[in-house]
């Protein structure tokens, strides 16, 4: 597309390279329906342009084909590859990268079990119709009301957290008069993220037992009638790229899981979720169904030398089922060009800065974790040579930052839709009202078709909650930007 | 207190020193109207366990008298030093930290006028019955209606971030038949964060214009009939101790602002917010009136070198208003002890874990920008010898902290209130639903009196938005918990 590839820009991160045709859709980037048709970026069947002008901007877009999709791929992954080791895979789909009734109700038609962590978690999934059974319950601090919410519903699994813990699950399934399954989570010393892995004896964090305490916790599970222990959990990181986190986590929790068996029966082992996406290319995670054949290994290997019986195998993705099916569309307001001078040296380069309607409110990603994102111009293709720019959001903020670093056509404009891919997971899920700005919808997506599966946030929702505001209509016009449908 | 005193724990940082009695409410970190009484924590003449029992946890809790106290304070302090250098001072209260109809009737009331950054925002000022000529409006991406808003209102000034914007905000005051104030953003190449400041040729941020191009940008401003430019603004940092990092900006943009002189009047300065708040016993940030004076003393040294008449200058705090006026109330729902390994060392030792029912959702702080806070037991004072903790939240996510270290009595247990202090800026304003956990209501607390200024969120709340949702009334429970007054 591009006849001249603009010279890089030395503010730009090493990773980031100049593209041929900064129009090109990465692969892997991209959920599966994504592409250019006559110049615009369709998804699901429905342009961009037709998106913004029906529920306005910022708006989170899922493309349900996508969603359905993976969530069968990764499925069918972990299934094939366990079968080939003699047992069975259980997947759970992790609600907190994104719930709502629909996509809940997506998961559950694919064939997942549902990974709640709340009492709002678990009130969509009952709401979508996910049968009970096929519910995990985490947390490490659950509530009396939600342990009993859980129990009451009839839950497959709760995720035991702490001793303190077994006594509060235990009464509440006395209470209501049934045996409620548990699954333990320890804390096995192994951290993972993205190409590298730490295994220590305990990682400093929140979660889960000390492997050398899990078999007294256990026994106390057992001690209790109204508690069957299903088996051990345990969850080691995010936006994983590699087998080997989960094959030294599996290792050490087989050892455990073999002690217990001299107590009783261990069905299940759950090695949480993790796996990782691509959000720029310079991101590279192994295929979902290698990594589940390495991990499919190890567990087998761990069994054969420990002289166990397979468990079952249950695992909890989240971001890597929903992550690309979604992205966010933006609309361009400002641009500004700021010199920037660069290290060890006096010269300056400029930085493009390219303000969006949304920002931190809708991605805290960026904020919170460093997360790098990439962009395209939405409702066009270009053929201006590419320039380095950054992607702003609007809020007061300096660290409101959409896209760190990316090459867009130079002549990028206020009025231009940017589209953001890989959105789907921990963005509507982490979605703020800073500055009293209204959270954007979630349009799902699909043959031609878009509706809307979370409505937007109206100034009038927010201010409603004020208990000194009455609204007056005429103070409101900023709210008919938001998509109201 | 404490009868003896623990040893320190290898695993808190250096600065946290063990207290002679983990129960003492250290000076500057809480309201002023926060004390014990018999034991309890009260703040505002409300006792913490009379706040959980009728509103439930988590609760932000605003000392209204604090908060009001400080409004007055802080203004008067920028205007005594300011009148001993023979002009004005001028103070907005900056919305962004915290802003309810309620608080910004308080900050009026005070004297004050108000620093908004989005339509909504804007809204709530308007609701509270400010008077619009006292608002500013910031942003460095207005929409086109939040700038039609803005001008239909008649507030007091615009400050206009790029040069796409002031033809957009001219357009908007032609359109109404008024004449728009106007202050002018720029890049000061200054940045300053509690004890460093950098100063550079232009800091790497999306805001503002660049100090050579501002001229250009008010010849601009000046050639529209509808515009009237008042000064140039700049904001330089955030929870910034000293006054150095406003000494150098104003040096700055002084420079510049005699510039502008020989174009027409230039009656006002800017230079924003950011005074520093104690978070923690290690803070100690300068004393307002003690910054007031060293800025107004480089303003005057400014204005008589460069020999032109000394501006009415004008301040943004936020934090330093509303910030110690608020409190977070918890309970502690689980303790864990968890044995680390600490540095070039093979030796652990235990940190406790103490789980709260609120964390990231509520308070932002810690995971976007490793923020510390303090913590305090609420219900009770105890004896007994102080034990280091982190207090931990209830999400699904290992970065879920909310007090990264402290010492607090060692048999801290599951139903203890905890009371986390200086919360009452960017807290409520980060807050999100993570985890499907609906937000905290606010309740401001005087005289023995408490009612709720933001009503909280219940799960019904949340899932009202959901479009695939519908009620049942049985799945929640959870919501029962939350406050809902
Ligand atoms: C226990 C547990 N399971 C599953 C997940 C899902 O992780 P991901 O979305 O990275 O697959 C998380 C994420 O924090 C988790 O804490
Ligand atoms: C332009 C502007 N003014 C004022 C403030 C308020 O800052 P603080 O609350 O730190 O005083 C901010 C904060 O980001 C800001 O961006």
């Amino acid at each position: 597309m591009a006849d001249s590839v603009a010279a890089s820009n030395p503010l730009a991160p090493p990773w980031l390279h100049v593209p041929v045709d900064a129009n090109a859709l990465a692969a892997g980037l991209w959920s599966r329906t994504a592409d250019r048709a006559g110049g615009e970026l369709v998804v699901g069947g429905v342009t961009a342009t037709a998106l913004a002008a029906r529920f306005g901007t910022p708006l989170y877009v899922v493309d349900e084909e996508d969603a359905r999709a993976r969530a069968v791929e990764v499925r069918e992954a972990f299934d094939r590859a366990f079968a080939e080791i003699g047992t069975a895979a259980k997947v759970y789909y992790a609600g907190k990268a994104f719930l709502s009734v629909e996509v809940a109700r997506w998961m559950s038609e694919a064939g997942l079990n549902i990974d709640v962590c709340s009492g709002g978690e678990l009130a969509v999934a009952l709401a979508a119709g996910v049968d009970p059974e096929r519910v995990g319950f985490h947390g490490n601090n659950k509530s009396l009301a939600e342990i009993d919410q859980a129990v009451a519903a009839g839950i497959g699994a709760i995720i035991i957290d702490s001793v303190q813990e077994i006594g509060r699950v235990a009464a509440a399934a006395e209470r209501h008069g049934v045996r409620q399954s548990i699954r333990l989570r320890v804390n096995s010393g192994v951290h993972a993220h993205t190409h590298a892995f730490l295994a220590t004896a305990h990682e400093d964090q929140k979660f889960g037992i000390a492997l050398e305490h899990a078999a007294e916790a256990v026994a106390l599970i057992r001690s209790h009638a109204s508690l069957a222990f299903r088996g051990l959990h345990c969850h080691i990181g995010s936006q994983i790229f590699g087998a080997d986190g989960f094959a030294e986590s599996a290792a050490r929790l087989l050892t455990l899981h073999k002690e217990l068996l001299a107590g009783g029966d261990v069905p299940e082992l759950n090695l949480g979720g993790g796996f990782g996406i691509a959000y720029t290319s310079a991101d590279d995670p192994a295929p979902i169904g290698e990594l589940a054949r390495r991990i499919a290994e190890t567990v087998a290997a761990g069994c054969e030398e420990l002289d166990i019986p397979t468990p079952v195998v249950a695992f909890e993705p989240g971001r890597s089922i929903i992550g690309t099916a979604g992205l966010t569309l933006y609309t361009v307001g400002t641009t500004k060009d700021v010199p920037v001078a660069f290290q060890d040296d006096g010269e300056t380069a400029v930085r493009r800065y390219v303000s969006v309607d949304g920002g931190m409110s809708d991605n805290a990603r960026p904020a919170l974790y460093g997360a790098d994102y990439s962009a395209r111009i939405a409702n066009r293709v270009s053929p201006t040579a590419p320039a380095l720019v950054r992607v702003a959001g609007k809020h007061c903020e300096s660290g409101d930052i959409v896209v760190d670093a990316e090459y867009l056509p130079a002549d990028v404009e206020p009025g231009d839709l940017l589209a953001v891919p890989a959105t789907g997971a921990y963005c509507w899920a982490l979605s703020s009202n800073y500055n009293h700005i209204g959270r954007p919808a979630v349009v799902a997506v699909r043959d031609g078709e878009a509706r809307v599966i979370v409505r937007g946030e109206t100034i009038d929702d927010l201010l409603a909650r004020d208990a000194g505001y009455t609204a007056p209509a005429s103070t409101l016009s900023a709210s008919k930007e938001r998509s109201q449908a």
